[in-house]
């Protein structure tokens, strides 16, 4: 393994640099570079660790020396450049997405990470709320929440999000220096990270009074996002969740306006499998946490997003970020 | 070009998700989806934009329908899945570090944006530091200088280190609980980020009354990044430069102890061509901002490092981060 993330996974090594190898009776053996020579041997002492600026070329001559006919390699990560240096003299078999598939079911000590990130992002913003008005502006909201964010966890899990006003057409908005005006929407998307797990939520708050256009558009999101978790379970195809929560907003007379997917996983990373969208072959399973986001992009008006990071179970969906969804009004 | 780092560098375009196609005229093409479709007409309006879902497709079957006999690809980049999807049918051709290249000697532009994220780190350390004292935990001091780099530039350009005491000998240490003890010395390692670009600087700072050997490694490592510094100009080698600083560590006995390379370049990226170290085959220009940060890590004693971003010029170095090299002293 390559790919860092899967590296954490796989070891508990946060270092950044360091390649695995784990072989069929599950031992693995590491290697990273001498600046995390101590954090390796606190991190994984149960794994043999080897310490040296040509890790790959170490793991590779690891991999030559036991005769092993075929190794899987992270096809999906590993570029094609750092491929072809380890040469071909082993059976290199591509593992495509098997590693993703393991790290999208998560255990209960996984799922207790990002309980406690959710709830640390629901808090965020109750405290940065009544904060926000008339006249501050986007990177002030997205600072407090992102202070707040710190005081409570790891901090943000990603850039946080403020578009207010017609920004709100950008899904992706960095915030600006644009104060809140009477009448805005304003569209926070942020989240807490504990111990390397993400928290994703999303909410569309209003200031002041807001006109009927705006109230419909709002409505239409956050009937949508109800569909979308609604008809999450075990078995379901993220096509198919897609399509529920999707429904409502073409039906709504907005579906040209809603561009990206449903929602995505969340782990290790923001964004990791299942991916919830129109073009998506990913199942949902029991102990999967997903986003559910739909949102409403009107160039040069505005937009609204509603996301909550929920669990799939066997019997039910956890709901992990538990904000109300109906519109918050601030002054 | 599929990294997005190297997207921005040519295109400007700064969202998560997207490729460029540059003709041999100099001519662009960028693929995004329609999360970015505002932004991307807002960085980089002089550029033909795809808003798809599909975008590697969608330029694979433009630069398919032109009839080009060649395509360079970013080998290093991207990974084995990625470009086995592109197909045969174009004769790729791999960039190496062609862009990488490109990207390490800076125009005045980007050398301006470098000089203000280093000022904003100098400063920031100015103004946090007299709240560094014993008592204090790590933790609490990498958040003052966050807070200060958030009030001065875009924010931390990377994870803020704060080693102290024995945890001096993890030189990628990250702050923990600890509180400062008198007789520390304390790692701080960080930089903020302006527009996109990284400034890097570290000092360790001592906590009261230090002892003799602590003041010999000071001694060692202020000395070798002096050397470091003035070993540079355009024409020298990676090499040659690492080993300048490295002898007078390991004149100094330490050798052991110093287990990373002398530095790397800084733009766009914390970590960037051209790297020193005793491996590189990288060579110095001119205009190129580089670190020098020699480090001695003792285990289950502590460390030192030391570290400014200077730039390589024609005829001399110009150092952007500025704070006193001799030791700081706080209560």
């Amino acid at each position: 393994m390559t790919n860092l993330v899967n590296v954490r996974y796989l070891t508990g090594f946060t270092g950044s640099a360091g390649a695995v190898v784990v072989w069929v009776d599950g031992s693995a053996e590491i290697a990273t570079d001498s600046r995390y020579g101590v954090q390796v041997g606190d991190e994984c002492s149960d794994i043999a660790a080897h310490i040296t600026r040509a890790g790959r070329s170490t793991l590779n001559a690891r991999l030559t020396a036991t005769g092993v006919s075929a190794v899987g390699f992270e096809d999906r990560h590993l570029a094609v450049a750092d491929w072809r240096d380890l040469g071909d003299d082993l059976g290199w078999t591509p593992l495509g997405s098997t590693v993703d598939q393991l790290r999208m079911v998560k255990d209960d000590t996984e799922l207790g990470l990002l309980r406690k990130a959710c709830q640390a992002s629901d808090d965020a913003l109750a405290a940065a709320l009544p904060r926000i008005r008339v006249g501050v502006t986007e990177r002030e909201v997205a600072r407090w929440i992102d202070d707040e964010l710190r005081n409570r966890a790891e901090g943000p899990a990603f850039d946080t999000i403020v578009a207010s006003g017609v920004y709100g057409a950008i899904p992706h908005h960095q915030p600006t220096d644009r104060e809140l005006a009477d009448g805005d929407l304003v569209t926070i998307d942020f989240g807490a990270r504990v111990e390397g797990y993400h928290a994703d939520m999303t909410r569309t708050i209003a200031v002041g009074q807001i006109s009927d256009w705006q109230r419909e558009v709002y409505d239409a999101v956050q009937a949508a996002q109800a569909t979308g978790v609604a008809a999450l379970g075990p078995g379901k195809t993220a096509r198919e969740v897609d399509a529920s929560a999707r429904s409502v907003i073409v039906d709504a007379g907005f579906g040209e306006a809603f561009g990206h997917g449903l929602g995505h996983g969340v782990g290790l990373q923001i964004h990791e499998a299942p991916f919830l969208g129109t073009t998506s072959a990913d199942k949902l399973e029991a102990s999967v946490p997903v986003t559910v986001e739909p949102g409403i992009y009107l160039p040069d008006r505005g937009g609204v997003r509603i996301e909550d990071t929920v669990v799939v179970h066997a019997d039910h969906v956890e709901r992990l970020t538990t904000t109300t969804r109906d519109l918050l009004v601030v002054g």
